[in-house]
Formats: structure tokens, sequence, C-alpha cells
């Protein structure tokens, strides 16, 4: 096979077969297709599209350039959960919890903030002592002791990802619906999963700003699933604020142990059991969605969902203490309430300049080498749709710098547009896609 | 500037200014962008295109990439021609002399055989001692002496072009129309040219097989010559059969003296001279290009321009006793006649395979660093709509190898196709676009 004849034919919108994909990923991967063949390929494959066939079959490609786990050993069905990313979405350190508590397996790998939106992996190690970077030996333990892991990736899993995200980063072909697909199932599949639950969100926080593109990407994340006889639901949900009110790393700690202590109600909480609730469903511990979201509301009642969450954290070496008395922990340095200018009803959020202030503050990284503060960030209170007067407290900004604050400070007025009518609140979740 | 950005916005159908586009000629030439970085760009350029303004700075950028030739210094117009190559089209060695005997300068680089077609410079150095590798001030000086000089691209002309057209052909970009007219613009502009004619080919033996990619690609280099104020007349010709009959560089010479001795006529003799009708006519000496074509006649009818082919072999040292008396040329090893093995009408000739074959026999380069055999080729007597009977000759095979004219022969059958019914003859000069 030759990679220019190849280039040459998904250029001109032809289907590439499955050997011809599995030739170009692992002359990619082993170093014997250039990097800029590979990346003309994106390029094609950017504007010219893959059928769900050749979506499935890249997703093959790259699962299979790296180890897949083997879950056979441990009885019971496995389900995860995968989010495209947003502000303050924390649903994962309250789902995983609540799913295990019901009896279905949570093998979770998860990942680091990229751009504006935080990452599971940064808010637990929040916790003194959690450990993410667990041996494979250790992760089966962890996983048949709790019913739920959460580790992060390890350098044998689907190595390509690595490779080829690195090259879309810099030849601007990132925003392709099955390139972001192989990308995110090759992972997820080489967790040895039965079921997924995907998040894919929309509006001003989501990397798909517009509820079209998030339909197209969760239909082809489906579809890909299916091909590989997993049980599959999609949810498209609001991100057009931020999930909770709480934008930060061991603030999003702090809130999802609140929800699970029973203590909070909101966005967070309904989006959470609905999430768990579908994983329940498939894990087949519940008949229906609607069912697993009302076990999953009892779990977080008679506080096993809770129990679960000091299980894991203890089975991975966090220091329970912070969890059962959250006030112990530290503080930041600087802490600033920041008052309302205006009055009027709250119309639209920019989220994503939202979440790169609570990046500023300490709360992400500007670049790669840059360390996390876990207890800065933000606490955000208003909502779409709420009626603010001059003088009420809108935020709270946590820090290390004095400086970092006042910048920060100036830039969140600019975050949140008023109206004089009121705006309607955005509906959480827009569709459910089974 | 960022490249990613420019991509990104390319890739989106964007319009890039002249600035962004220099930025990026010039990052990719000075080695500041990477090769994966202008891949992308470039398969973007291919699938979402480039107005006639980008075209013309890409091809502005790519040309002041290296030197420009300054022909201030010598009087009067000057003019030349490009054609996209095709299989026995050796126009340039008859129009040269003609035009230049018209007293219309012709500062004529051309290039090496590429794929199945010839190149005018091997062509050229097939007569013993002609040197195509003048200097600048050899070029200027024979130029001056004989108003015509022909001589191959030197290493300062568009730099820029060569590294990007060595990217295109091994990432499936080669056939891309702005791509293509700047490549070709960079390079002639850099001549110091006043005016141009285009042969835009089109049939079996072409690179734009179609006549209407052949008219897209006249008027984007018609377009991108009237931005740089040349004169410029686009010719688009059928290349469904060779022109003439003589395919191989000694042989091509040969036919070309044939025409010029006025001892032949055909379609190599009526398009010779429309081209330098054209030529004669952008340079002023003609006040139409019909008058043109009458002037271009009467030089060959009244020797003058066999005389300045006579002169400028010898201004570039090549041995005019080969001219005069082309009998004394040595003769190839082996010299195979064909005879059909058919009766019946010539229906359709695939051209390219035509010009493989010859090159099979040594005319041509399998591989860059392959040489020449200036004798080897193919003479090809049928045109389509031309009627064979069983035992006519056909085509007469001159190579070194005994085993190569075997091979090639076997493959000669295939490339010409019979019909009971008589065939119309190609329209030689399909449209002149002015």
């Amino acid at each position: 096979m030759n990679p220019v004849e190849l280039i040459r034919r998904k250029r001109n919108g032809e289907i590439l077969t499955t050997d011809e994909i599995n030739f170009l990923i692992q002359g990619y991967t082993k170093n014997k297709i250039p990097d800029y063949q590979f990346s003309a390929l994106l390029m094609a494959i950017f504007l010219k599209g893959m059928t769900t066939e050749e979506t499935a079959a890249l997703t093959e490609a790259m699962l299979h350039s790296g180890k897949v786990i083997n879950l056979d050993s441990i009885k019971g069905v496995k389900v995860d959960k995968h989010s495209t990313g947003g502000v303050g979405d924390k649903t994962s350190l309250i789902l995983a919890p609540i799913v295990a508590a019901a009896g279905v397996n949570v093998p979770m790998i998860s990942g680091r903030g990229l751009g504006h939106t935080g990452g599971t992996l940064d808010k637990l190690e929040s916790i003194p002592g959690f450990r993410t970077d667990l041996t494979l030996t250790e992760y089966k333990k962890v996983l048949r002791k709790c019913g739920v892991v959460l580790i992060g990736q390890t350098k044998n899993i689907a190595p390509a990802d690595k490779l080829i995200y690195a090259l879309r980063d810099v030849t601007a072909t990132v925003e392709s619906i099955p390139l972001i697909t192989a990308s995110i199932m090759s992972k997820k599949l080489a967790e040895g999963i039965d079921g997924l639950v995907l998040d894919v969100k929309t509006g001003s926080g989501a990397f798909m700003r517009e509820t079209s593109d998030a339909i197209d990407l969760a239909n082809s994340l489906i579809n890909t699933a299916k091909a590989f006889n997993k049980k599959v639901i999609g949810f498209i949900t609001d991100m057009n604020q931020p999930l909770g009110n709480y934008i930060g790393n061991w603030l999003e700690v702090y809130e999802s142990v609140k929800i699970l202590k029973d203590e909070s109600r909101g966005d967070l909480f309904e989006l959470s059991t609905n999430l768990s609730g579908a994983m329940i469903y498939l894990g087949g511990k519940a008949s229906s969605i609607n069912e697993g979201v009302e076990i999953s509301q009892s779990l977080i009642n008679n506080g096993k969902a809770f129990e679960k969450f000091c299980e894991i954290v203890k089975a991975q070496g966090g220091k329970v203490r912070y969890i059962d008395n959250p006030e112990k922990y530290p503080k930041s340095k600087v802490i600033e309430k920041v008052y309302s200018k205006n009055s009027g009803y709250i119309n639209k959020i920019d989220t994503f300049a939202l979440g790169m202030a609570a990046l500023e503050l300490g709360a992400g990284r500007m670049k790669k080498e840059d360390k996390i503060e876990p207890k800065a960030g933000i606490i955000f209170y208003p909502k779409i749709g709420d009626k603010i007067r001059k003088g009420d407290l809108i935020a709270e900004l946590r820090c290390e710098s004095a400086k970092k604050i006042t910048f920060v400070k100036q830039k969140l007025y600019d975050i949140i547009e008023f109206s004089d009518t009121e705006a309607s609140k955005p509906e959480l979740i827009k569709r459910i896609i089974n």
C-alpha cells in the first residue's frame, strides 16, 4: 500500500477500507509514515469526513496500537461515563460512588484539565494523598474491592491517539467528528467496559458550541460504541453556564461531597443522578433510566453513596478526614468577594471566559508544565434567568496572589450579560439518545 | 501571525491576505514552518481553493523567494511560451527560432521530462555539445546576439517552488489549479518577460484529461499573468494523440528540423505556427494572431527560421553539422518496425501509455537518477480517424536493448483502439482565450 494513493483517495472523498486504515495508523505509530503525510491525511479527513464504518475502523486501529485491559476476571457489568468537558463539571466524582453503591462496576480512566475545562484527575489529586497512578494490578484490586476505581491514562493505552492528537493540535485538525470520536472511543474501549454513558455538552462553555454539532458527535460516538457491541446512552446537556457553583479542583470536591451528603440540590444534583441512573440501567440494576435515577437519589438519601466515596478515597490513599470534615482543608491566601455593579436579569454567561478566569487563578495550566493550585478557583452564584440587584454577592475568588485576584475580578464583570426582561433558563438535559 | 490560525482559516474556506500568504511562503522557505503544517495547508488549499487575488499573491511570494531576472538592458519585447506538457510536444524547438526571426525576443527557460511527457532541455541536449546550463551573463549575451536563448531553470529561480513541489508530490496535492498556477507563473515571471503564450493541453496524453479542467487552468494562468501586467494568450489544444509522429529526444529534434526546413506539414506544423503567430502578435510584430501565423509560415518558407535555429545551436555550443545533415547522427542498436495486426479505423490512442512506452525505451527517466538515451524513442504513424489495414506499418521503435523492444512492442498493440466506423478527428486547437 502507498500512503500517497490513500491520501489521494480520502482527498477525493472515497471510502478507505479497514486494512488501509490499519496500514495508515500502524505506519504512523511505527514512524514509517512521516508527519507531513499524516497531517495531509488528517486535513483530508477533516474536510471530507468518514463513514461510520471508517470511524469504527480508525477507532479499532488506534485502540490496538496499545494495551486493551481485560476485566473478565471481575464479576458483574462494567460501565463508565465520558463527558466532552465543561466548566464546573464534577459529575464523575458524584456518579462513580452512586453507581458502585448500586452494584454496577465503574472502571473509570479520566483525564486532566484541557483548555478552559477541568479534569477529574486534577480534582481527585486535590484530596491529600489520593493516588491516580495505580498499576494495572492495583487498578483491578481496587475495582474488585470497591466496585469502582478512578485512575489516569497509562502510557500503553492507545499510544496512537497521543501522537495523532499532538499533530492535530498544530495542524488545525482538532474539531473533526470522526477524529474526536476515534480519540475518545479508542481510550474508553481500552478500559474493558461493557457499557458507556456519554455526556456531550453544548453551549458557551463547551467545545461544541452548537447543539446540532453536539448531536452529530453524540451519534458518531454512539454508532462507534455499537460497532464494538457496547451498550450506550448519549445525553446532550447544557453548558451555557457552569454546572453547580464551584469551579476549581478542591472546590469541586467540596461541592461533590455536599451533593453526596444530600446537603445541596440544583443542576449538578439533577445531571449527576440522571447520568448515574442511565449507568445503573445499562448495568442491569434498573429496568429504566428513571428507575436508575430513583435508585441514585435513594443512595444519596440513605448515605450509601457518600460511604462509597469515602471507601474509594481510602482505597486510593486519600485522607478521608478532609472528606468527612472539609472545613479542615487549608484556606487560600487571598479570598475576594465580588458584588454586582448592575441590576437586572442574568441573560448570558460567557462560560468559556469563566473557565479561563479560574485557570488564571491557578485552577488549571496555562502551559503543560504549570503546577495546579488545588485550593484556587471561583464560587460563582448567578444562574441564567436569576434576578440580581446591584450589591448582591455574585462570586468569591480564591487564589494565592492578590495581583491575580484584581486582574480576574475585573474580567468577571464582562462575563455576565444582564437584560431588563427575564431570560428563560436553559434546558439542562436537551436530549437523551438511546 | 500564527500558522495554525492561518491553516484553520483556509480550512474554513476563508480568504488569506497577501501578508498572510507571504508569511506562510517565507516561513516555509526559511524552514520556520515545518513540513507537517505546510502539507496540512496545501491540502486545505487543494480542497477549498484560492481566489484570483490569493493565487496572484501566492505566485508573487514564490517568485520573490528567489532571483527575478531583469532584461531591461535588452531592447524589444520579450515573449515566451509555456506548455502544460504532452507526448511528442516539440513546438518550443520550432517556434523559438520562428519568433526570434520575426524580431521578437524569446528568453526561454524550460524544464526536463516529467512523468510520461518529454522536456525541452532533454531534447536540446540530444544535439552533441548543446549547453543548457548557461550562466546569467551568457544567457543575456546569447539573447542579445540571437534574439533567443534556451536554458534550464537555475537554482536561484523560485526556490520556494522547488520545495513546495517536492512536498505536493508526496502528499497528494499536485492537481490543484491555484497551486499549479503559482508553480508555473512564479518561474515564468522570473524570466523577465513582457508576454506569454500558454498551451494548455487536454486529452489522454495530458495532465488535464478533461477539457473543462484545462479551461479552468488556462483562465487561472491568464488571470495571474494579467495581475502582473503581462500580455497573455491561452490556447486549449488537443493531446488525445501525439503531436507530430516522433517521440524521443533526438527523434523530436529531427522532426523539428524537418518542419523548419519545410519538409513536413500536419498537426505539428499547424500548432507550432499558431503558437508562434500569437507570440509574434504579443511581441507587436503582427496586428493579429492570424497575421503572426502568416509571418511564421513565410519565415519557414524563406529559410529564415531554420537559419535562426542553426544560429542558436551554434551560439549554445551545439554541433550544427547534425542539424544540417541529420543522417550523420548515430543510429540505435535495435530498430524494430511494428505492423498492424488489425484492420479498421483508429478510434482512440492511449497517449499516456504511448509516452510511458517511449520512456521505457530510454527516452525518459523512470527514476530521478536515470540517464536518458537520446536516440531512443518511437516513430508513431497512425492518427485518430485514419484507416489502417492489417500489415500496415504503424510504428518504429528505437532502443539499445532488444529485450526492451520486445516488451514495448507487445504493449503498443493495446495502445491503439480500432473501430469499424470512421471516428472523427479531434479538433487540434479547441479554444483561444485572449
